[in-house]
């Protein structure tokens, strides 16, 4: 029995219906991108600790759970949404794997201490904001999606923060940020070991774009077959098919 | 006519047999690299100035040639290999168009003044020299391959000397330098703009990446559709034959 608000509504989060989240059109729904970083990051399977930053509704933590026994812990800062996924989280019974913290990613050190975890997964706000006029600073899509409350740079910071020696970071982000993120991964000594480049479909650019840094890795990257998503008819590619429905 | 020496031969540099080469498997053979960063330079059509660094037997400045009216200057450190090229601009007929210098990439600014270019093309060594005792430092082939003469940084800061501001620089790589290559440009305040990577085939890694900045350039990149160059059966896929062959 899940509390659902306002205009909330109980989704599945993959196709054989065993996993639910709640989302909200006005407040947070989880995107591809999130399902596509969720599928991408190493996850230790048996044990160890990951930690998502950017949580929103707590999609990542939730679809990580199929693949993985590591405890999860998840921060967004919106108490709005992260009422959302800690609800999921219930409704999951997921409560013995999945911790969600209300809490400013660039101030979590005196929670989560630091070099903590093996894994940090992020889908961070993609859009820089151009000046404070521009956007209501109250909308939750406008926090989710523009780098309102953090930068890149207080993202990346913060992964390096909690991620141990010789853990992994891996992002979603922008192909159009590419360069933003890979001089901040370097800089902040987590070195980009895989990248994989995601096209709408044949033909197109780049509209997305996955990326794991190992912290103070050699550098060596690796950039895996391109993930077209939509063949040319608009639907699913068989690749993003066994992504999304498993 | 044309005088060949030792282990040289004229090969057709393109389909149509109007464009000649002098090769040799010793000293030098063009690569598929810089056909391919031939065909992703950005080119002025009418009128301009090119420069081609690591310029070796030639094949770029060959093949710039057949794109554009632009007078191109190549440089290249080996003698025996800007020897090559020297002959194969004069049995193409393409003095007045073409200059090969031989030099160093380092040392050019005497010669070449700065920012005087509106495109540098590059197509570098690609390899790191991991010590001077495992290579043979008067190997021609060597020396085109490793970093023994320049490294990457070496090769952008000439780039940036030579480029005008506003000038675009477009180099071939290896996509496992792809993260120093980023970093170096962006240090040099080349700001990538355009990346293609090259797939050998379907389901592989890349193994080549095509990478263009413009001097002084707003942050903004965009990633080109992936580029495979042959299909499942072996052959070359549509669009690289359209590229080798055009």
């Amino acid at each position: 029995m899940v509390q659902l608000f306002d205009d909330e509504r109980l989704d599945f989060l993959v196709a054989d219906e065993s996993l639910q989240i709640i989302q909200s059109p006005t407040a947070f729904s989880f995107s591809l991108d999130a399902v596509l970083l969720s599928h991408f990051a190493y996850v230790p399977i048996k044990k160890g600790s990951i930690l998502d930053l950017c949580s929103g509704n707590g999609a990542i933590p939730l679809l990580l759970s199929r693949r993985t026994q590591a405890k999860i812990t998840g921060v967004e800062i919106q108490d709005r949404i992260i009422d959302m996924a800690k609800r999921s989280v219930e409704c999951n019974d997921l409560t013995n794997q999945i911790n969600m913290i209300h809490g400013d990613l660039k101030e979590m050190q005196p929670y989560l201490g630091q070099s903590n975890f093996d894994v940090v997964t992020c889908n961070p706000p993609y859009f820089k904001t151009p000046s404070r006029t521009e956007y209501n600073q109250n909308d939750y899509l406008t926090i989710a999606r523009h780098e309102v409350y953090c930068t890149l740079e207080d993202v990346v910071k913060a992964c390096k923060l909690h991620v141990r020696p010789g853990g992994k970071v891996a992002m979603v982000h922008r192909p159009g940020r590419l360069v933003d993120i890979i001089t901040t991964f370097r800089a902040y000594k987590l070195e980009p070991k895989r990248i994989q480049l995601v096209y709408p479909k044949k033909g197109k650019e780049a509209n997305m774009l996955l990326v794991e840094g190992i912290r103070d890795g050699k550098a060596d990257l690796t950039i895996l077959p391109p993930l077209y998503i939509y063949q040319e008819d608009g639907t699913y590619t068989a690749e993003a098919k066994e992504i999304i429905y498993g």
